[in-house]
């Protein structure tokens, strides 16, 4: 098939460009710049056309990858030239003006859909990721074909009304995005004038904030200020949000009628939301990191991840809130995930304690290290020489979990024996 | 010493009665209500006084525990009957108010200090927790009392002046509290018109942002309220916010306008916060949950370690978003940290690929968990029986890290050689 790509020179048109391409499809794209969309088209082995009308007259698909607010212009351009039985889709993060001047612009015989990829050009491949499909009363067989390529690739699809679309998207991305920009705005204003350093008294719940607070305010200040102009719905959304915050504002001079605001809010909230397993989940993300700093501090072996590609790193490491020495290295935190060579290390089995005793020459610390790889539901607590013997502390939960261990011990080769 | 605890039938009150019960001291407890403070302190193994004043006369030390709202009532009441040379004391969430309140009702041979423990009544023990003191000029040697106290039982001491303290705080926790629990009043208000399953088409930060607003939501409203009254400093916090969000939301009808904004305020924010580590640190964490699914989706044997508790289960689990399977078990996903047995199990090395022949009868499975558990800088790839022998493939970084396992394989006392 051949697909042009009007905008395939962003990173978002790129990323779908190869996509195709990787598939067998005939890729054209375009940029605003010729000669960047000639560059681009080099090298990612692509055509390049001139102007967006030359890329769409002879396209199977025409797909709008540009700037939400150039959107409709680019639409307006080129609706009028895609052949007839041809598919004209966007993909950007409103759906109800995109969708609108697609249908309006494009002769009868065109086919329309809007679509929207729930994730940013850097996601490693499609599998696992969400695409939003909106179709029209003129998206005949194309919603079909594209539903079916997409979860080929390993997309989830979900389908709803470019209007059902834009007001789920004005609370997932216009409300989150305005509360945590204006928070990054007043808390940047604040922050200055402080005496205290702040980390020195910040709580969980602030952390977490402020990460997500500072994820947001790093990305595109044009996209996520489109997101917000460009949905029918984000005034209301914000709207809501202002009117919550003055009502909280207005009764924070009266304790009393503040209590009762926060409890009506949290009932309204709680009908929605299951209150307990959002402390349950924000509890958990801390204990992984509260797990880190126990490995860091105690001197547990650990291998750290690489937090975007798993490339794995293994040693003695120590360190403190910021950094990772490893062997003698320093390495930024937020870089590596920390976990224990053997999980086991964290944890306690609820059970009894036995002792057993192999005769290897092999060093007890590599002894317990096997026992914790083979054993289920069991942990060697620690273990040291005697003589020809090496003797193990085992914690275990259920006397099958101790037997397979032996087991497997003895299929090594082990001479083993339970000392008590 | 003759410790007094006002208001030591509620939760932070028993905290800190059993902490200095533990300690030794001569602990009574007071409360709102005679008869559960002395069924608390029967409980505690500690004293009740049937009044605060009956309890504070003859107190080496008297802490004020009592909600926000009747802190300075309760100091009133108390302060002129604190004898000549103890400590007046409170550990509310806020500052100026209540030190104000003391200094002006004790006499002034009565000591005074500031307190406030930046954690909630269910921390296992005092270990890493931080409290703020806010000495005054009459706080003479129970500054460094108090310090060395908490300093011998693990937590972090900061000391500042109560005003600096409520200018702080009113960033922490009255803006931070005042962004989640608007942002909660105003989602909580759109969420049952959406036709749309929100979680379907959540984005990570989405999720994020809502699991701190229940997280808060969920805490008592009453606390909430209170920390939002009585600190001086969080009229101006607020008002800050509002004004970011009026600002964010008028400019928002034209993207070019609100754009810049936008670039404005994260550029003062980024002064004082490094967004990228932001982005990396909330990486790390959505990291640590997708290696969670892709442990349930692959069936990687995993080890569950309980969120609060670090006690293990093991065995084979699958799950989605939402529950856990564990040999048939359904337990709550976010109840339990998900680890791979052997975290290996997610890792890559970037490195090279052999082949090792072990001559053993034991399953082959098990001889790769012995290969991960003590190799370093390396991993068992695939692992399988030809004849008499296991052949393990084997991804590893540097020759010596494969030395070092043969080395400790045979130590075990198995007949192993590189067979490529």
């Amino acid at each position: 098939m051949r697909i042009a790509i009007l905008g395939g020179t962003g990173a978002m048109g790129r990323l779908i460009a190869r996509e195709l391409r990787d598939d067998g499809h005939e890729v054209v794209i375009t940029g605003s710049n010729p000669h960047t969309a000639e560059r681009v088209a080099r090298e990612l082995d692509v055509e390049a056309a001139p102007t967006n009308v030359d890329a769409a007259k002879d396209a199977d698909v025409v797909v709008v990858s540009v700037p939400i607010s150039v959107t409709e212009d680019v639409i307006r351009e080129v609706a009028p030239h895609v052949p007839e039985g041809s598919l004209l889709t966007d993909v950007t993060s409103v759906k109800v003006r995109p969708v609108r001047a697609m249908l309006e612009h494009a002769p009868e015989d065109v086919y329309v859909l809007g679509t929207h990829p729930l994730f940013g050009p850097t996601v490693p491949s499609l599998r696992g990721q969400t695409v939003i499909l909106t179709p029209t009363e003129r998206s005949g067989p194309w919603t079909r074909r594209v539903r079916r390529y997409l979860e080929r690739k390993g997309a989830r699809v979900v389908e709803t009304t470019p209007e059902e679309h834009d007001r789920t998207m004005a609370v997932v991305q216009c409300l989150t995005h305005a509360v945590l920009l204006a928070a990054g705005a007043a808390i940047g204003r604040f922050l200055p004038s402080l005496e205290l350093d702040i980390e020195e008294v910040a709580s969980p719940v602030y952390r977490l904030l402020m990460d997500v607070v500072g994820r947001i305010a790093g990305q595109d200040p044009r996209l996520y200020a489109e997101i917000q102009a460009f949905n029918p719905y984000g005034d209301e959304a914000r709207e809501e949000l202002l009117r919550a915050l003055r009502r909280f504002h207005e009764h924070a001079h009266d304790h009393n009628a503040l209590t009762e605001y926060i409890a009506e809010s949290r009932e309204r909230l709680g009908r929605e939301l299951d209150l307990e397993a959002c402390q349950r989940r924000t509890d958990k993300l801390l204990s992984y990191l509260a797990d880190e700093l126990r490995i860091l501090q105690e001197g547990i072996e650990a291998i750290l991840l690489d937090v975007y590609t798993n490339e794995a790193l293994e040693g003695e490491v120590t360190g403190d809130r910021d950094t990772i020495r490893l062997d003698g290295r320093e390495l930024p935190r937020d870089r590596y995930k920390i976990l224990p060579r053997c999980p086991k290390e964290l944890a306690h089995f609820d059970g009894e304690v036995t002792v057993l005793e192999l005769r290897t020459g092999a060093d007890p610390g590599d002894v317990a290290a096997v026992v914790d790889a083979l054993g289920r539901n069991l942990r060697a607590l620690r273990a040291e020489r005697r003589g020809e013997r090496v003797r193990v502390e085992v914690e275990y939960t259920g006397k099958e979990s101790l037997e397979g261990l032996l087991r497997k011990l003895r299929a090594l080769g082990l001479e083993v024996r339970v000392a008590r």
